[in-house]
């Protein structure tokens, strides 16, 4: 058949749209109609070049929601007309790390995602006599995909696609970190760094959670507003209280130091930040964000003796088929807010103008409504 | 009254024996006779001058045990007579970090503990005129000693002196960091970075939790046998698989990475290729070894995102009037030996010949005996 697509033709230019080829679903495999998907940084820093795993031509996106139109042999979990959303995690239930329940980073197909192909090792995409490569095993960016049947949630058919789209990543990475990877329990201390979109999910997981003191840091005063409105109690811009005073002062501010922090900034200095404003004996600082090529982390072994824990979170410690269609439902039932994070939408045909958003710090989500 | 002790008159002088002028226990405190003290690495780290908190002239020692001489007002958890293990971390069981339940590091007397003074600001050692600070609150070098009440555990009065000194630090420490910090479980593959005391105590903690594998890794053959006797099951020297593949002979003999794996060699290097040895998803590192001044752990936070967890552990995560007396009951029923590690016995007289066995990596563990 064919489809929409916008492609990644090389590392730092704009998307081509064009009609693509697209094979049907092989065995385990599953048609989708991709009916929205937002934009992620994570994009970004593949078209950028960033990512030593970008293939060039791909067609990106991971962040979508949509419609099963076609089902391959063996399918069973999910059905025609469905509702779904495509995992880049996916959740085989089978392998050693689903079985271990302390991971949700499935390893079923993660060879052949990382090399842009289907689990049988080729690709679903031409353009011409081209192979078009898939991209974090989702490439939302076509109108049409190819998925595997272990890589959709199904959810609910009543939950608007342009909203929960951004549940296939942004959401699910913020609020998950809060939720399962750090495990927030009522009355925690907690600090965010960066109040962009991760950093408000990560806000509104940690008042789900029933946290007393939510303390953001950010840069840019702008952010306090929003950052409130999703449940910030604090705010504590680095600029007011000068970056040699940070920890200190947030050490403070919550009678001893985090119980939880997290980092959604991606600033391997500000990482540094964010573990040692944690508590002595106890508080556990969560990486979320992705740092450039080559940057580490360090710090004085001290910090770890003395208590504090050190851990990372990949799409928010969430199973994607257990725990997407719950996020759904936190969202159709009024826990969780998304409608105010989705700032922009724009037809396929306007895709480059919604990373020229991003990179200008305009928008918190730009959507493509196919 | 008088007590010889052995006093660190400045950083890298040998010990001198004094008779000391010790004043008894105040409201709250406890006089306890010593009658045996390990010589711990700590001691020597202070003694070398690279602690920032070492005070001198002062009364080393923090791995004794002993009998209860006299009792101060108000004191009622321990009586004249009884048996005792002093507790460089104490537990009030009333401060914030006791009750987290989170963390063993009671904060209660931490701040004079640093100074090297007793809770009431002052010290009870004095030679003709001049004050002796207390070290890590217990100053085991000194036949006779006052303590904090909360920082002294009561054990059962079968158990000899001459063993059981080892619990108050290095026993703890490395059972602890298995039993507690890490929780390893039955059937976790376990990596242990060097194979002195406080790694064979770590093989020990995992035995009993149950581990499968438990890897030993060390530059000195000669470790081996001792390590295998303590439930070691795989060996394996840098020097015969290279430093530069180490991490993946550590990961492909565990399956895929450690479940738990122990720095006890206080070196960074060696915590980078413990955290990075661990399994995907779910491996934990912990901290045991204390890092020379000024040097930095360093990883890729790749490391952590992808599921691996950086902890510390300090006194084995022990609360120590609690779990003490439990450690001295488990090597009163065989359940870990402790008798092979205390490799020298000395009487006061020859203290300065411990440092001299353990500089030289003669000694696992050499005990004065009084």
């Amino acid at each position: 058949m064919k489809t929409r697509a916008a492609i990644a033709v090389a590392p730092n230019k704009p998307l081509e749209i064009h009609e693509v080829d697209l094979d049907g679903p092989r065995a385990g495999e599953v048609l989708v109609e991709i009916m929205a998907t937002g934009i992620c940084h994570t994009d970004a820093y593949t078209l950028e070049g960033k990512d030593s795993e970008g293939i060039f031509p791909s067609i990106l996106g991971h962040e979508g929601a949509g419609i099963v139109r076609e089902v391959g042999a063996g399918v069973t979990s999910v059905a025609v007309g469905d509702h779904v959303i495509p995992l880049y995690t996916p959740e085989c239930r089978q392998c050693k790390s689903c079985l271990s329940r302390k991971t949700n980073l499935c390893t079923a197909i993660r060879g052949t995602q990382g090399k842009g192909v289907m689990p049988d090792g080729t690709s679903r995409f031409k353009l011409g006599s081209e192979t078009i490569y898939h991209y974090m095993g989702c490439s939302t960016f076509s109108n049409f995909t190819v998925m595997p049947e272990i890589a959709l949630a199904k959810v609910r058919p009543d939950a608007p696609f342009d909203k929960i789209c951004y549940i296939g990543c942004g959401v699910t990475t913020g609020v998950g970190a809060a939720l399962w990877t750090a495990g927030v329990e009522p009355g925690s201390n907690v600090v965010v760094f960066g109040l962009g979109g991760i950093g408000l999910n990560v806000i509104q997981g940690a008042r789900i959670a029933g946290a007393d003191k939510i303390v953001g840091v950010d840069l840019n005063p702008a952010k306090r507003a929003m950052a409130e409105a999703f449940g910030m109690t604090h705010f504590v811009n680095p600029r007011d209280v000068g970056n040699d005073k940070l920890v200190q002062a947030l050490v403070d501010l919550t009678d001893g130091g985090a119980d939880y922090s997290f980092d959604c900034t991606g600033n391997t200095d500000v990482m540094r930040a964010a573990l040692e404003c944690c508590h002595r004996g106890w508080g556990e600082s969560v990486i979320i964000g992705v740092a450039e090529a080559g940057r580490e982390i360090s710090t004085r072994p001290f910090q770890l003796v003395t208590g504090r824990v050190w851990k990372g979170s990949a799409f928010g410690g969430a199973r994607g088929r257990t725990d997407v269609p719950r996020i759904v439902d936190w969202y159709m039932d009024g826990k969780i807010e998304i409608d105010p994070l989705i700032t922009h939408t724009m037809p396929l045909e306007d895709i480059n103008k919604a990373f020229d958003l991003m990179h200008a710090g305009e928008s918190i989500r730009s959507v493509v409504i196919y």
